[in-house]
């Protein structure tokens, strides 16, 4: 295990403590979530904690199954009492930006169906302000060409993701746009004039969804709250 | 043919008058506009008018193109000069609730995209206020049980369109909830509402985008401009 794998393995430890038993918990995906499922598994075999997860992808689904974590669909449970997933990045307010990975419609859907959500994170993803990573935007495909060109005239630097000479398609078979901002001074403004703009199904911008946040430093996991 | 048909009929006439030559017009659907596209199909045999037709659907794209009117996607044009559509509902300010047909997604999107728009209507959908006609959300099917939930707490009486005992799928593939909101007060903060709510592609709100409406009123066709 590298150094950096051993940092997102003791975030993930540390994370899983603030799961409580009987209680309903959103597994978000990526690298460091990964560690987390693990170490949850450990608390359901060892501690015989009960809880049911909710993953956000199936990726996250087969991993939590096979260490027999039951798992449950969004639409299947009553509540999510707390999730906890990643973030491609986050500033000092705790506003974050989702999508990296081309999930952050389904990620988003999970998170303002939690009474709470967490995010781990090594420390490459703290900035004090968002914008250097580019912010995906899930699009429809009809019409997203007009779309990138309206994007285009609001300066937003608009960039079809394409991987292996194709659009890259999401779980729902839309289309992702990354707006190569550079520097986002207003994040809720941006997220107000992306939600009015038709073709666009949701943007990474994660704004007041977080309360907590544990970030792997080299001297170990660090929690930081609001 | 019946009587409404040949208001119907008077009213695609009057129409196609507003098209101009070498320009590109958006083709709505509907049973009103299905007499517009056979009026402009005679316009381009008898007069020559030279147009590219942009379909918001599949069954006014057969229609235009068994008339000998070329037809082009919406991502396939540098503009669209003029859009003409049939709504559900339109209200004293010229607002609109279109989507009773499942197809305001795309609707919207070729509207937004148009610089005029127009729309034709038998006299029955005029009204004083929005409302009594339900309003259609086309929403992302992962969570959108969830997403019901958040609408009923908030007073809208959502209500999942079915037929045949399932869900009905928009052409996206998305499911579509109708809003039976009996009267909508104030269009403008609704929409806004509704735009920020995480899985809602799209509501069939449609505020300032129209300029002229036509009516088929049993003297003939009213012209209504802003």
């Amino acid at each position: 295990m590298t150094h950096q794998d051993e940092l997102k393995q003791l975030v993930g430890k540390t994370a899983v403590k603030y799961i409580k038993n009987n209680t309903v918990v959103g597994l978000g995906t990526g690298s460091t979530v990964k560690f987390m499922v693990d170490a949850l598994g450990d608390r359901v075999k060892n501690e015989g904690l009960s809880i049911v997860g909710v993953p956000t992808s199936e990726r996250t689904r087969k991993q939590a199954n096979s260490l027999g974590i039951k798992t449950k669909g969004v639409d299947e449970v009553d509540h999510i009492d707390l999730t906890i997933d990643g973030a491609d990045q986050i500033d000092k307010h705790f506003q974050g930006i989702k999508g990296g990975g081309g999930a952050h419609l389904w990620e988003k859907i999970v998170a303002i169906n939690s009474d709470k959500n967490m995010w781990i994170v090594d420390e490459s993803k703290m900035a004090d302000e968002l914008g250097s990573f580019p912010l995906p935007l899930e699009v429809i495909p009809y019409g997203s060409t007009q779309l990138l060109k309206r994007l285009e005239e609001k300066g937003y630097h608009p960039q079809f993701r394409i991987r292996d000479g194709k659009k890259v398609k999401t779980d729902s078979n839309n289309d992702i746009i990354d707006l190569h901002l550079q520097r986002i001074e207003n994040p809720r403004s941006l997220a107000f004039d992306l939600d009015q703009m038709t073709g666009i199904v949701e943007h990474g911008l994660f704004l007041n969804i977080v309360d907590t946040v544990i970030v792997g430093r080299e001297d170990g996991p660090e929690v930081l709250t609001k």
